[in-house]
């Protein structure tokens, strides 16, 4: 980790790896200047929040979970720091998660995967799918097979951002060790247009330019700006960002009384997500009584709400929950996730000194919070919090290094090696 | 008709039959006072806006067919008079509709309602699915049938709703005969709590007294809010408006570049109206290139929209237009009509001088507003428009007098006959 010890950060985008990243920041004494022109409005504004290590690992992933894993076991600590801030709620809850697979075809994917998670040392558990219904009632009465994940969790993303919004804002903070808390931080409702860097070796950050051309002098930046990273000027030219648009289409429902039994509160008590004719879908339950309802994945480009990914989340959430038809449509929205070429996150220092990468979190940026605002955060300050295991970090930012993709390119009219890159 | 002149009217709602009332009642030289708590708020804002005296008569609405088709003869000078008053659009449109059955089975249905249609003397004719598909190429490849009416139309109520506002703002407007102007309209925002009326007999039409106990008086009363008429006080004790909800879910949709073929310029070129294994569904295109797809009916109170009614409509026009997956959701809503015993309006004059009664349209509101507003206006003021064809006004009036429905219930437990009911 660098030496030097930053003043001024400034941390450009404020989704939720943002938001932590200058809360982080704040808490190892940095003064933090947010630069975004829609705070929490992107990924993190559509998120279902669900913290699922397990339920989201894939087959070809290994090099994933034990980020995912350290980020879930980070979690409990992170929140609790935003709630000891602000005294606002989070949304974290500890329920488990039910995987359920709507016929024989979509069990046996599923069985196959439990076993594969199993053999990794997953906390999963085959069950009937009699056990299943008896657990969530709801639960369509002829499905193929039902799994267990006790270990997952889930975050509501939306007020989990306002709570950081105002940790962010609030006078005072708890601070790491002896740290000085420089005080709340500068909110900038712009875009930046490009970081500003020295033109001479050693090569520096020395602030950003905005849209609207205001030049904000920082000793650091990092930036964390999802998929508008791919617009930030005056990146290494050596650095290739290979960032694509994954959108999903996500539904929030209401639940009205009509479809409750005496006493229960909620037409799911735990995240239920589901196999049906090999196309997922999950409904996450909220205190509120809404369920959200996701799991589109398309790189069409298209910002907007198809007709085409409300029709099959619909129609694969009813085949499980049939009680679905008689939920209210409170909300659909379109996204888009940051996606890389291997999934993993693009995370950490460059060739710039004081210049630090925090995106590519695609499908997992709500789960990976806690870890990638603290090793961001580190990176800059090089103050490290005491209260965490630092074993893995190593491991961890050269499995995300933000130049793994960089260097010469395949194709065949593009074979000019970029100088500098790295091999 | 009534031989008084009033001088001043108040219309009590703004949806499209309201404002056309008001229209007409300005165009007889009244001064007119429109209130509304949310002008063109209500169905007026969901309505697709199909002009349909065919397609919409179904079995055993023989008398509302006359009411419709005369509405429909009067709709083009309607349009007219609005857009010569203020140079805007209405989005009416002359482009004939295509109903379509998705199997067999409902190719039987399609057919025998188009041969009770002919019979009873209205303008389809049955075509090859082949003919259909070189109509709208967009139709799925697979159909059960089809039938084309030439004769339907289609208006965009919103922009017909916004004309009319301008019209009745309008410092002038061409009126009938020799009768003066009496000015643009006055728009209060609020609800009226009830109709004043004279306590001793012969009874008469005083004005309203509004939600916050504002009193207007008014030498007539034209009560058209739709299903709030039910909760207007004041109203004869013996009028009984068996007005119900029937609700409908809505969605308009983009049709994005990306499914039009060169050349085209929307997905479809007329109203496409389906039967999905016995199912209806319509297709409206819009200038904007939007598509309004509708038709799901139901009287469960509820307000929201419910997210199997979306599955239903989608699932039902994807099935006839597969291309309906790759289009935007642009806006989903619901809105309730107010729905009649008969499927008949409630329209027409009461006991009570200078109060008349325009309510009850159901599904025909859109269709049936020239025709109401013109009646309405007529029965106020007395002043008929020379340029329309008066022969079967009788006639409409007997069928949609508003105290049809009153008179002794066949409740059992309240057989008290309610004095100065009618027979």
């Amino acid at each position: 980790m660098s030496e030097h010890e930053p003043e001024h950060v400034v941390v450009a985008g404020a989704g939720l790896i943002g938001l932590a990243t200058a809360l982080e920041l704040r808490r190892r004494g940095a003064a933090v200047t947010v630069v975004d022109p829609q705070p929490a409005w992107g990924a993190t504004r559509a998120a279902a929040g669900m913290l699922a290590p397990v339920a989201e690992t894939q087959y070809g992933q290994e090099r994933l979970y034990p980020l995912m894993r350290a980020s879930a076991a980070e979690y409990p600590a992170f929140v609790e720091r935003v709630t000891a801030a602000t005294g606002l709620p989070t949304g974290y809850r500890t329920e488990e998660t039910l995987v359920v697979a709507a016929d024989a075809a979509d069990a046996r994917s599923l069985s196959d995967l439990a076993s594969h998670q199993l053999a990794s040392g997953m906390d999963v558990e085959e069950i009937s799918t009699r056990a299943a219904r008896s657990l969530e009632p709801a639960l369509a009465p002829r499905l193929g097979g039902a799994v267990r994940i006790v270990s997952d969790r889930q975050v509501d993303p939306r007020m989990l951002a306002a709570a950081m919004v105002e940790a962010l804002n609030a006078p005072a903070l708890r601070t790491i060790g002896e740290v000085p808390d420089a005080g709340p931080a500068t909110w900038l409702t712009h875009r930046v247009e490009s970081v500003r860097v020295t033109r001479t070796a050693p090569r520096q950050a020395t602030g950003v330019q905005l849209d609207d051309g205001e030049l904000i002098p920082a000793d650091a930046v990092v930036v964390a700006s999802g998929l508008s990273a791919n617009a930030v000027g005056g990146l290494p030219e050596d650095l290739d960002l290979r960032l694509r648009p994954v959108f999903g289409d996500i539904l929030r429902l209401g639940v009205p009384d009509s479809v409750l039994a005496p006493g229960e509160e909620h037409l799911l008590t735990r995240t239920v997500r589901a196999q049906v004719l090999g196309r997922p879908v999950y409904m996450v339950p909220r205190a509120d009584r809404t369920l959200v309802l996701g799991a589109t994945s398309r790189e069409d480009g298209r910002e907007s709400v198809l007709a085409g990914g409300v029709h099959q989340l619909l129609r694969d959430a009813r085949a499980v929950v049939p009680a679905i038809d008689d939920c209210d449509v409170l909300e659909m929205m379109a996204r888009a996730r940051p996606g890389t070429p291997d999934d993993l996150p693009y995370l950490g220092s460059t060739s710039v000194a004081g210049l630090v990468i925090s995106t590519g979190h695609f499908r997992h940026g709500i789960l990976l919070t806690p870890v990638a605002s603290r090793l961001a955060a580190e990176l800059v300050t090089g103050v490290a919090d005491p209260d965490v295991d630092h074993a893995r970090d190593p491991e961890f930012l050269a499995t995300t290094d933000p130049a793994r993709h960089s260097g010469p390119h395949d194709d065949p009219h593009d074979t000019v090696h970029v100088p500098g890159g790295p091999a």
